[in-house]
């Protein structure tokens, strides 16, 4: 069906009108959707992608189809967001789906595994290699539809109070991290820690916790951590290209019109290059602020790096033995991994790696 | 204005109604465009970008706006595409802007100029960075106004008859080379050709010239320049992030009503985004597929990349001591590249070196 025609209760014109009249008759319908992110407004890059992605779909068309956003906490905590769209207490979130892999394994590749592919190689596989159409599989008992909606590209690796020269400075080390890159740690002795993000810096100023991760420079400057943990990681290996996904409760976009479902994708990826264009935009002036204000910048050590991957490899393979859809995205997942490694380090590595090296001689 | 009203001949509504049954009188005008693009249909994901971005402008709006695209030389020839909107011969066209430098040289950064910033980074300049603005005030003689619609990542550095193992072995060489990369290369000895698409294969072939760069892996396969050539070096150091627009021709683009313009906007992100994950897509496997039938991959070697890295440097600045809209340009992408290469080298590049450190390990 491509043309619909919706009434409203007051509307005085007969059908014969509607006939005589094609090009006005085809009105899209009104419709006003909530969105909750899981995100508080403070970081307003990722709330702002939200807010972007709103704004484009207003846009598109003329103020028809509204989505009022919400903050982490205004209709349901940050953690709740995919829930929230499963009971359809809301139409729609911004949520990264690595938050419910307790529930559902395989969503950790929605967002991105640990060492998994960077931010331009998860675009790809997310349209061509499978990705969305995996992803979805393992949304389907939550009654939800992803779209696509950006990318942070590779994060922090945080911010940690001493310094961290092997492997066994990870043992008994307090650290305030979400998600599957915990469980990696906890392998090499971390002890996760699941601390309200408000809550981190004095933690970190009494020394309740050793270190703490977030996002990026621009994020973590907020927050103030390089004045309680000065040694600033990278790369947050358990996010090199997480992606973030706007998830429509399945009812509600199936009864979409087709036009509004084109236009939903669209706003996503327009966003989605909106969010990224922005965090290089304003990442690298945080951190000369950060580093001027005393943050000391880490390379997590070649042994670190090393010990990280194989607990990774295990880690994964353990989940991957026990849930075939986990498995079942994983190979997709790696599969492709290996095709576009071996084409980038021809031509964009090799070009980014020449680019740098004129850099840093100045 | 947000909401227009576009009454067609034949209707036969009166304004009286109009404001009685607002949800059904904001009808969308029905518009045809003819788009021309700069590219064969051979070409399937640089035209299928044209192709891609006009579906996605009709999905938004139920086909009342259509976008009927164009193959080089069906309206116009490929590199008439920027004249043939100026003069209005047709509505908008796909065409790299670097094509008309020698009438406005600051359009070589609306493409991106060589050793200039990566397909990501010249994003974030295009939306954030003052790129948009730069390059539109340099289509305004033009009276057009461009879209961004994809990049084509860093492409490859062309099919060579024989090795080259120093800045020597350029003297001389000819080499079937567009743009500004051709320039630089003059510098240093390369004679540039301009030879048609079609004829390129039988000229390697005979050896009337020596060398001939295209696109990448999967565009070159099909021209079988590897037969007659057979090394294949890399970086395109000309196009390490070549940006693709819609270039709209301006009175058209004013005419437009808001919710046109923004879903051009962002269809041109939409199929910008397409376009990127499916050379990804389709690149590794050509490569190896070229690389089995006897394609030689080479890097360009370090001296080479100095010498065409000076030549650039110089070649640039001659440029900005003429045109003070080119030196503008020049120093906001220059400036821009700094920032955002400072970063990258933290998390991004570093992530990334040593994913392929581990895929080489395999």
């Amino acid at each position: 069906m491509k043309r619909r025609t919706f009434l409203k209760g007051g509307a005085v014109v007969g059908a014969t009108t509607l006939v005589a009249a094609p090009a006005i008759a085809q009105g899209s319908p009104e419709i006003k959707w909530r969105l909750t992110s899981s995100f508080p407004k403070s970081l307003d890059t990722i709330y702002g992608t939200a807010q972007t992605f709103a704004k484009y779909v207003a846009d598109a068309t003329e103020n028809k189809f509204q989505i009022q956003t919400f903050a982490a906490g205004e209709i349901v905590p940050g953690l709740q967001a995919l829930d929230a769209v499963s009971t359809a207490t809301v139409e729609i979130a911004q949520t990264p789906l690595y938050f419910y892999i307790g529930k559902e394994p395989a969503l950790a590749y929605a967002t991105g595994a640990p060492f998994g592919m960077n931010h331009r190689h998860q675009g790809s596989w997310w349209s061509f290699g499978g990705g969305a159409e995996l992803c979805n599989e393992a949304l389907k008992p939550f009654k939800a539809h992803a779209i696509l909606c950006g990318n942070s590209g590779t994060q922090m690796g945080g911010w940690f109070r001493k310094e961290i020269k092997t492997p066994d400075d990870l043992k008994g080390l307090k650290f305030r991290i979400a998600g599957m890159g915990g469980h990696v740690l906890a392998k090499l002795g971390i002890v996760p820690q699941q601390i309200a993000g408000g809550e981190v810096y004095s933690a970190l100023e009494k020394g309740s916790i050793d270190a703490a991760e977030f996002v990026g420079p621009y994020d973590d400057e907020k927050l103030g951590f390089y004045k309680v943990a000065k040694y600033y990681y990278f790369p947050g290996w358990w996010e090199g290209g997480a992606m973030l996904h706007m998830v429509v409760n399945e009812e509600k976009w199936s009864a979409l019109p087709k036009q509004y479902q084109a236009i939903l994708n669209q706003a996503g990826a327009a966003a989605g290059a909106w969010m990224i264009e922005k965090y290089d935009s304003v990442n690298p002036a945080a951190l000369k602020r950060l580093v001027a204000g005393g943050a000391e910048l880490r390379a997590f050590p070649q042994p670190v790096m090393e010990a990280c991957y194989q607990a990774t490899q295990d880690h994964l393979n353990e989940i991957a033995e026990k849930s075939p859809l986990f498995k079942k995205t994983k190979e997709s997942h790696d599969a492709y991994m290996k095709e576009v490694l071996f084409y980038t380090q021809i031509a964009e590595n090799y070009y980014d790696n020449y680019l740098l090296s004129k850099a840093r001689k100045g």
